[in-house]
């Protein structure tokens, strides 16, 4: 076995993490970011933490910096065309994210879609910028199912990845 | 909507991400750690980052938090017999950890079970200890895939699950 990083070999062993897909949104009041995630993980019960790493050039990066705190919505299934509409930049308009309803989340404000079954909202505790995409974590200060029962959508089922 | 933390929509929202399972391996040469693992994700392409959140009081946090070095490995998805037996209590009997052949990592000597079909070795970066587990950001330095095109084990389909 070699002792090098075979870029290959990193590939494929990174991309054999399984994903949900979500979208993590943030506002500061007056812009908002909101973007398709699936780099996210817990990372303990008590407190209730949560990891997620986000594009440390994004528009969603800088807001959560400043406010520190994000939201997650978890994707059913059959919702990726959901994801997808946030794999583009922000747009609010006509009072939707995207093209998608949303309401403030009760404790930061940071926004909810309404259409997708699970959410949480975080208040970030410890940042680590150290990669492309910057390391948030964040404790679970609120949370809601929407449509409980509802299976989350897998990425590996879309035939798209993120990672490696 | 209430603006407290509803315990019961806390643990399903956070039950819908989803997760793989791996075995998380560790050694300081003369003690062993490994135990079943899925809080896990890629936090950074460039330079290639993970995130692991390991039980603060176990033998693993213990012996990362003094090496700074720990394995990855990636279940396939008829290999939960092998994630279980990393359930237990870690033991090195006849050369084999828990029961199973394993192999030092080239770079950090992180156990890699030989069994399975992916791995990474990582080297801690960075590490937030803030609550019942602690959150190593580990560069990946070292990767292999023992067979490629397998799938990986999605903890939903195990009936199990660990977070909310």
């Amino acid at each position: 076995m070699s002792d090098e990083l075979d870029p290959s070999a990193k590939k494929l062993a990174l991309r054999a993490i399984n994903y949900g897909l979500h979208v993590l949104t943030a506002t500061d009041g007056k812009e908002y970011g909101a973007g398709g995630v699936n780099w996210i993980t817990q990372a303990s019960f008590e407190p209730p933490l949560v990891v997620a790493a986000v594009k440390a050039d994004s528009g969603s990066a800088a807001i959560i910096a400043s406010t520190e705190a994000f939201a997650v919505n978890v994707l059913g299934a059959d919702q990726l065309d959901i994801g997808k509409a946030f794999f583009r930049s922000t747009t609010m308009e006509d009072g939707e994210l995207n093209g998608h309803p949303f309401e403030a989340g009760p404790v930061t404000g940071s926004p909810l879609l309404t259409e997708t079954p699970y959410w949480f909202e975080c208040r970030v505790t410890d940042t680590v910028a150290r990669g492309d995409h910057t390391i948030f974590v964040g404790q679970v200060v609120s949370a809601g199912v929407r449509d409980e029962g509802s299976a989350p959508l897998l990425l590996r089922d879309t035939g798209m990845n993120y990672g490696g």
